[in-house]
């Protein structure tokens, strides 16, 4: 049958993260073995993104190859029957051959709630960042727009990641209001790690007013992890969508 | 001190229920475990509603009697970080020495989620019942205005449940659609057992079209739960809030 590729949604808050390590319950653990189960054999997926630990996401990209005669368009249906219920599969067609998930992206996008009531925390806990302090929010959106760019991100990659280049072609920051949540969505051609978590420390630094937006075309420059705010918490970060050249 | 009355949220996904059972995770053991480890002794707590297990509370009110020296304001901060993040006091406050949170309740409302999108369906599988089947909702609207008025609901009470009267007051009973949600919220002097989820089985009967919303005055007038719509699932089930006549 060939290469297949399926969208994922999953509730990161009961997972390690994407990526399969020892002793430790993780998304890509969970659709391995219900393939197994599926299929009779251990089929590796290949993934988009390794998310982290309690990052959720709503367009997570997989692909791995199967001969089984189950038809593509059933593979989902098949394989929800087998994952838990805080993983599913929401499409799944046949690709070509050599379709990479993660170096065929074109773009990703995240998003990253904060939720500003304090009616509702008791559920919003695991799915935002439940966040009330007075923040200037025009101040944050102007942080924003230094962040769009073809830059070197590095104040923005967590220490002692090793990558070829810090590099990366953001498209689109915005944050905006929506209901009681203020929601950051950002795309770009790849993230480094712990990318957007740091840029949304760093925004949330700006509406606080430890500094002003204008300090973050500096930190950029500085190039410099100690200079940018904190990692914002795991809860409120969703990978949205990854996007390919080709349909 | 006097007698304490609290206003509690929680995510109801992870209990038995609110009500103290052997062998089982409830809200109340939580509420009891949390008071003693704070204040050195065991006391007896009072709640409003016994929720069944997997119902959410965003005001469910209990109070109990307490002689600490801790000011009634800072209850709430103080059980807090003994409870458990799922379980959280919104409000705290010193009340006449014979309030009772269920005898003195003049009005309870619940609110009753139906998730109908695709998208999203893993995070609010606990928190709304998901559910995209067809629903003429305009004929369900018609159906929530025979719940209105005082009438006897033993069609819309559990089989078994032992109840001095089944009369009950219902003052209101209203489904909307909220962004991806229908949500009814509904309102009366009291409820039977399962009553507002057995009132949301019948409204999707109704919006399924297995009977019109005219059949409703029947359904009440024959005191038969047989001919009453299924019980919706816990999920979607919130107590919203306990309304008393003082203030």
């Amino acid at each position: 049958m060939g290469r297949i590729r399926m969208i994922v949604e999953y509730d990161g808050s009961n997972y390690h993260g994407y990526q399969v390590q020892a002793n430790a319950r993780t998304i890509q653990a969970e659709i391995e073995n219900s393939l197994l189960k599926l299929t009779g054999t251990r089929i590796p997926v290949l993934a988009a993104s390794r998310t982290d630990t309690g990052v959720h996401a709503a367009g997570q990209v997989i692909a791995f190859d199967s001969c089984s005669t189950i038809p593509p368009e059933k593979w989902r249906f098949a394989l929800n029957s087998f994952l838990p219920p805080d993983i599913r599969i929401i499409r799944s067609q046949v690709v070509r051959d050599d379709f990479h998930p993660r170096y065929d992206a074109a773009s990703k996008g995240y998003s990253y709630l904060i939720y500003r009531q304090e009616a509702g925390q008791t559920f919003m806990r695991k799915y935002a960042w439940c966040n009330r302090e007075k923040l200037n929010v025009a101040e944050m959106q102007k942080a924003c727009q230094f962040i769009i760019g073809t830059q070197n991100f590095q104040s923005f990659c967590a220490a002692g990641s090793a990558v070829k280049t810090y590099e990366r072609r953001v498209e689109k920051c915005i944050l905006y209001h929506r209901g009681p949540f203020l929601n950051m969505e950002i795309a770009a051609n790849g993230f480094l790690y712990n990318m957007v978590r740091i840029i949304m420390g760093t925004l949330v630094e700006v509406g606080r007013g430890n500094y002003p937006a204008g300090r973050v075309p500096e930190i950029i420059a500085a190039r410099d992890r100690t200079l940018a705010g904190f990692t914002a918490p795991a809860a409120g970060l969703y990978l949205l969508k990854i996007e390919y050249d080709e349909k």
